[in-house]
């Protein structure tokens, strides 16, 4: 049994933590609940007990065997240091160490050896790069992919609780002909599309843009694989979506496809067109799966296929990872 | 000055005609508006005159110069060849006639000579495929383009104003925790996304998708491009956008494609990302341009490009590119 921190836990990946910890059994003897000062002295349950969250200054992490930080960069590139150090083991969500190359960066459907080399912090992908390579990386094991070009349809929920707020009010305003002032994104969200998440950074691409990159190439491996994306917020609650095109080395045809990624740890085909079945966010919202339809092939080229990848941002892409990660941590003996 | 009908003149589209016909001062002498016998009687507003809409069943085409039809594919089938028998030129908004040889596909900005040959009949392209070609086809001429990967983003008033209140309602309804029950579309739109547009043909393609591919060929008169496309229903009223990723024949860098697209025809360069400048959905509404932004080079392959492509699909899309096309005609003197 181990004791296990979640910090940031007052906020939209926090919360999910603490549901899924619970969910999967994790094998708990104390749970600390930890957050900052303007949070600290809620009260949170956790298999029918009402935990208080305490405040991240005072918090003494070496009492604490795995730590789940959810709480920003900021947060995490002062803290999670600290509770490293102190002992304890950081599953950290937020893109502060993921590709410091010495923190591993890890989907256990993917790439679970890396737990091993650990050196205090492990670091959770972003929410769009996990499931595009939970989908992608059982087919990249048989016809090595080359390049993905990829268009994202996020959720507001990746940006966190207020911005599930702005949806919420904002549409209601548009409904009712009001005018609309945008505080959590650049521009009107409610009936509209954004392709803007995260910061421009190099070349005109966003961070978020990057990161489908940089850590897709880590998590898979592979330095060569080629991301071309295009990250686009959408005026949805929960569930990314993804419209993904990839080239591999060798001829692909789409039953193969279909025949492995059925096979494939942590995906669920959903792949009936003439029934108008394909996986929606709507659905996926508290599924811990990455769901996989409307496979097929590039008419005009052998080497290539099209898919749409769709998984709960919230969970598989935040904190059902983290808390697979420590699952992983448990079975290897690293904890 | 000539006679013009609008037939199908109660649709999210057919309203739309009017009014660019109105807006764009076209020169109508005398003006009908046809539609069902549901909604003969009906009274629309035109130039400060009222005009009372006319039955389709007991129009007589032979009093008309040109005819705008926007009343579907089972309509457009059986009416516009009558209507063209009898002397009228139909510009026709459906897909009924679009990949027919006999049939000219025109988009003004791109293949305006194509109306010299028609006989009869001018088909007007599907919305997404009209803003996709207005940005490309300046490109495609100065350096060939190979390939397009492009996933949209599509607004719900492509597929009319029931669709239209459908989304109104049903995001009322979740906002307010009512079940929804779809009717327009195969699933829930509001708060979601939808993979599928038009039927599912083959090889798990939908029609929409299709369209995107051979359209494009006939509008850019070259049969070997290819488009590998995604066709997505978002909740928007009006706009579609497109993440496109365009393969060039030989190298292309973004200053050219910035310098090439500001001199084009019909097309709006919106891209500053530092200030958070990039075309929207909500901004495109009423505008008939198509608006590019988002401008950047692939990073792994020097051929390749990607871009975001908005426009207002009830315009541009379709009754804009429609009157256009009737400019056309007076303007090189085939009416």
């Amino acid at each position: 049994m181990y004791k296990v921190a979640v910090v940031g836990a007052t906020g939209a990946v926090g919360m999910h933590m603490v549901k899924v910890l619970q969910e999967r059994n994790f094998p708990i003897d104390r749970l600390f609940l930890v957050a900052s000062e303007h949070s600290a002295g809620k009260r949170i349950a956790f298999k029918d007990e009402e935990h208080e969250v305490v405040a991240l200054r005072d918090f003494d992490f070496s009492s604490v065997d795995i730590a789940l930080f959810s709480a920003g960069s900021s947060v995490s590139k002062e803290y999670a240091p600290k509770a490293a150090e102190s002992g304890c083991i950081v599953v950290d969500n937020s893109s502060a160490f993921r590709m410091d190359d010495s923190v591993p960066l890890v989907v256990p459907e993917v790439n679970p050896q890396d737990v091993d080399w650990h050196k205090g912090i492990i670091a959770n992908p972003n929410c769009s790069t996990i499931q595009m390579v939970v989908a992608l990386n059982p087919l990249h094991r048989v016809n090595r992919i080359k390049k993905i070009v990829v268009s994202t349809y996020q959720a507001v929920s990746g940006k966190g609780l207020k911005a599930v707020e702005e949806l919420k009010n904002q549409s209601a305003d548009v409904l009712s002909d009001k005018d609309v002032v945008p505080e959590q994104f650049p521009h009107q969200i409610a009936f509209n599309v954004l392709p803007h998440i995260d910061v421009f950074v190099e070349d005109g691409y966003t961070k978020e843009e990057m990161k489908m990159l940089n850590e897709t190439r880590k998590i898979m491996g592979d330095s060569k694989i080629d991301v071309a994306a295009t990250a686009v917020r959408v005026p949805v609650f929960i569930g990314h979506s993804e419209s993904v095109w990839v080239k591999f080395e060798g001829e692909m045809n789409v039953s193969r496809v279909k025949d492995i990624l059925k096979g494939a740890d942590g995906v669920v085909v959903v792949d009936e067109p003439s029934a108008a079945e394909y996986p929606l966010a709507v659905d996926v919202a508290g599924r811990d799966e990455v769901f996989v339809g409307r496979i097929r092939r590039d008419l005009n080229d052998p080497l290539a296929i099209l898919m749409w990848v769709v998984a709960d941002n919230l969970r598989k892409g935040a904190a059902t990872n983290a808390v697979q990660i420590a699952e992983l941590l448990v079975k290897r003996g690293k904890v």
